[in-house]
């Protein structure tokens, strides 16, 4: 079914003012899932949200806490996220890295003690939007086995990078397991094979199959050895920043994962003025991509992103996709 | 052959300084290629010292410029790197970068018209040694089809990131490729296959034959789509900040690959006190991936440079390894 952008996120307003969300945060909390589904990430956005209310329910986010700046020194600041709502930490963490970054050129949050974000993409989009350059990543509870184990004791780590630009923004939003668990399910649910090998099987074999993957629990990080590499320095600099919780401290469940670290920075090119001529240097490489010949001829070399404002407009002209059956949960709190 | 870590880069000063490079330039270059080749990395050593040299005669690379600051703003500045030596230019910009970290607790500097940077650890290793997050990149000249092309428009653009501790730094150096054609044609010579995909054969299917891949000159990115997506990010944000060329304007062909697009950020964890609290956080995470079970008992799992200050210990007891061919060449400059 389809839904109106305002009904989603009004509906989805009211259960969090009846969970401890104030009012503007109960807002901005909806805003920021309805709009990950608008855009067409659905995996982070409605589908979302009861885990969010259960968590809460749970006592492991606390829908009152506001982050809290902890030190600063200059253009670097240490926040406490005090176990609130993830989306809202970082929200608040990429708009202080923006203010810095106006203030300095570049500018960096470090917040730890924190929940989820959903959709990462989020505060790219929120510093492209700002005319910044946002950077930023998260560590996550093991979810993925370093090259060379199959203990999975780091994370999945995504990391994202965003360019403001006046045609829409460019923005990359990658997990560090080239697929996730949610990908490899709804791959088995179609009855497909993954289009690249995903991880490996429970003999050590490279697999295409999603529900071999499933079971041996051996998603594969991206580019093998490297991905398991910067895995691991995000996770160490998100957490020796924020002086908080590194992921092989963070509980392996997805209700109880809490206390999460992070790392937002933020690089205004407009401080160096000629922001017009960084654009046209922008631009120049999208049209160096879109030049490029496909290999099938209906599938143009896209940049990170270029879906997203399409996704946007047909999502808000035809109403939001959820599915029915969440819906109905949502809406009765059943869940 | 092995030569002492001063014979090597005394030899490499004498030439530097033959060609155009004065007293303390000439000594730090050559530091920086006989350091290179002292840690291991032997692709980016004294093996490449013959292209910097040849580029030098070709008027491509001037060895005489320096790099000059160009504007500012707070903790960020753009540097024009005037068509120097890539190496020189590089570790300036890093230099220039921490001592931004250290006065605003993080610093960025965007270098342009630059040129290959060699070894981008040095500049990993240079900020770690100096207490500071080290994060750089570069675009590189077009050696990569992005995603859904055959078409080499996008560059391997290596990254790095690097943490500082005192029982050694924790250092990742990756380009976007999963291999380099240096390490293609390494393989190709010892007749084996590569331990996973590298790319695509010239039907486009992948393979783990490096003679196939330089044959269709379709290497692979590192996570297929993500890798591909970062290169782009990455050469967007170096060439934006810089105002200096992307991928698509560089030639492609190694010796007239110049005026490329560099970034370098430095972080001060200091800056915000308890740097041994952050420090045991990284101990702490590296004991984590330690007790991981290996996949292989003899092979347990590494931290990205752990084998470095290893390789570093052992070159510098023993003497660093050197092509003996190659040597003969560097001394007699024919080449």
């Amino acid at each position: 079914m389809r839904l109106s952008f305002d009904e989603v996120r009004r509906t989805l307003a009211a259960i969090l003012l009846e969970h401890g969300l104030t009012g503007p945060r109960a807002e901005e909390c909806a805003r920021l899932f309805a709009e990950t589904t608008r855009d067409g990430v659905y995996t982070h956005g409605v589908a979302r949200f009861p885990r969010l209310i259960q968590m809460i329910r749970l006592g492991v986010i606390d829908p009152a806490a506001e982050p809290e700046r902890v030190s600063g020194f200059g253009a670097l600041e240490r926040w406490d996220g005090r176990r609130g709502v993830g989306n809202l930490n970082a929200a608040r963490a990429m708009g202080r890295a923006i203010e810095l970054g106006r203030a300095h050129g570049i500018g960096c949050v470090a917040l730890g003690n924190t929940n989820h974000w959903m959709r990462g993409g989020s505060y790219g989009w929120q510093a492209a939007e700002a005319g910044l350059i946002g950077l930023c990543w998260t560590n996550t509870m093991p979810n993925l086995p370093p090259w060379g184990s199959a203990e999975a004791v780091i994370g999945n780590n995504p990391m994202v990078l965003a360019v403001p630009r006046a045609a829409g923004p460019v923005v990359l939003d990658m997990a560090m397991s080239q697929f996730s668990y949610g990908a490899l399910e709804a791959s088995r649910k179609r009855g497909e094979l993954l289009s690249v090998d995903g991880g490996f099987d429970e003999n050590g074999t490279l697999t295409r199959d999603p529900a071999a993957i499933e079971r041996s629990r051996r998603p594969l990080p991206i580019g093998y050895w490297k991905g398991s590499g910067l895995s691991t320095l995000l996770d160490m600099t998100a957490a020796m920043l924020a002086l908080g919780r590194a992921t092989h401290e963070l509980a392996p469940d997805s209700l109880q994962e809490t206390g999460i670290s992070q790392l937002f920075i933020a690089i205004a090119p407009a401080a160096l003025g000629d922001a017009a001529q960084s654009e046209k240097i922008v631009d120049g490489i999208i049209a160096s991509l879109h030049a490029a010949r496909p290999e099938k001829a209906d599938r143009p070399v896209r940049y990170p992103g270029e879906q997203t404002l399409k996704l946007r407009e047909e999502n808000t002209r035809r109403g939001l996709p959820v599915d029915e059956t969440l819906w109905a949960q949502i809406v009765k709190g059943s869940f």
